[in-house]
């Protein structure tokens, strides 16, 4: 490709940006944002090669432009790069949720653009921000592509050939197997973690004084950004509730083995759960 | 104190023994178990002076007896050590729920003996037995104690001072405090990580294979002992199922405020569980 333009460039653009200057994929990356202390910063540590703050500049020439901002934002995005695009320019994202990126594409552009490729690289950090970009950050890392069924199969291998060329493992799936199994692997967990550390808050602030290291590995997640998170959750609702009463009716049979003091069902309860855990961790 | 003997010389009762020889508190620490090949191995390692098979002669002249096996097997050890404890010989353990240790000294010896001084050192590591053992393993830990009303004051006194002369930051509460306290802070957490592996083992194994690294910290004490965290349900099953159905109504309440779409809502239980949690680690 000769020039990508990257809206947002925080560590997931940022890290994209820097992976494929690496790879010597792309003859350029202008990065467009709202800062552009920002992009300053961007375009000093090599990141991007250019930057503009007008869109209609940043995205002068694009073979494609990669939407890496917030997904609430998607729609005003959307929008503002919608006199701009044409049917030449391939349109990527990186938005942990899927079905409502579509759903706000179609609102936007009146039908999914052919050219329009969702994706979502299942790697990050805890530290936020362009400074925090790391080339290497998607390296052995999974990128669900969830292109819709009028998606052109040339764009698909495009946007698949950039990631491939940084090092990720490129997978297609639907939209909608995608928001099941985020809302399982990741969505889940996060709202545990929120939800315990709520719990403790409202029952004795006190209690966290006793909390010991596996307390501190557990709860990791609801350090998590509180903004992005409340995004999530709203834009993959149906699937984070129904994995939530799932969870509850597990929680439930666990709850009642331990009331009947079921020690040899307990047990095999926890046996499996390391097993499969152990079992994950050497995959 | 002259002489210690240690029953059961594993992960917490060999990094009792090795702080205590490094401290050079005590004299002479004897090993008791069930394995002579484990007994030999903690003798080599210089955790214990010397070990014996035979309780009776692992128990002469001793000013104190440290129970370090499994809480499950409390009832069995009390029954063995009965014949050949005097009334100034101080008992300790250190298992991870004190409500049943006492009731099953009760049990044993009719009532809790006044030099039995229960207590629960707050610390660990994922590997076990005595060649993880580390003399500062409990160093600027927690260890909770929980003398029942009739305690001696000089036995109290006695153990908090070995504790504390490996580094242990020691406290005294009721043994219902403490198991409310861990209830929450432990086994809560650990209920949380067991039902969530249950939860995606029952709904989709291969959903595993997209999680990534927050769910490797998340689950990491699910990958726990599994007859070690029977033991504790089994012994502490009233606080833990109260926990679970309190944290439950909590997770109910998040479940709504995803289904209802209340953004603002979701984000103030977010950014509070952050805040809980940065200010925990800040400590």
């Amino acid at each position: 490709m000769n020039k990508i333009c990257i809206i947002g460039v925080g560590l997931i653009g940022g890290s994209f940006a820097l992976g494929l200057q690496k790879a010597g994929k792309v003859q350029a990356i202008i990065g467009y944002g709202r800062s552009e202390n920002n992009l300053k910063i961007a375009q000093e540590l090599g990141v991007i090669d250019s930057y503009s703050m007008n869109i209609a500049e940043a995205l002068f020439g694009v073979d494609m432009v990669l939407i890496a901002t917030p997904v609430n934002s998607f729609k005003a995005v959307l929008e503002m790069i919608k006199p701009h695009i044409n049917n030449d320019i391939i349109i990527s994202d990186v938005g942990s949720t899927k079905g409502s990126v579509i759903a706000m594409a179609k609102a936007v552009f009146g039908a999914m653009p052919e050219n329009f490729i969702p994706a979502h690289p299942i790697a990050g950090k805890e530290q936020s921000g362009v400074t925090a970009a790391d080339g290497a950050l998607f390296n052995n890392k999974r990128v669900i592509l969830t292109p819709t069924e009028n998606a052109s199969t040339q764009a698909i291998v495009a946007v698949s050939e950039l990631w491939e060329s940084i090092g990720a493992k490129v997978e297609v799936m639907s939209d909608k197997k995608h928001d099941d199994l985020l809302a399982m692997t990741s969505h889940l967990p996060h709202m545990l973690a929120f939800s315990l550390m709520d719990y403790l808050m409202n029952s004795d602030v006190n209690a966290l004084s006793y909390a010991a290291g596996g307390f501190k590995d557990f709860s990791r997640i609801a350090s998590s950004d509180a903004s992005m998170w409340r995004d999530i959750c709203i834009n993959n609702s149906n699937e984070i509730v129904k994995h939530i009463e799932g969870f509850q009716q597990s929680l439930d049979k666990l709850s009642h083995l331990i009331k009947d003091g079921q020690a040899e069902e307990i047990e095999i309860l926890f046996a499996n759960a390391k097993t499969a855990r152990d079992n994950w961790l050497n995959e």
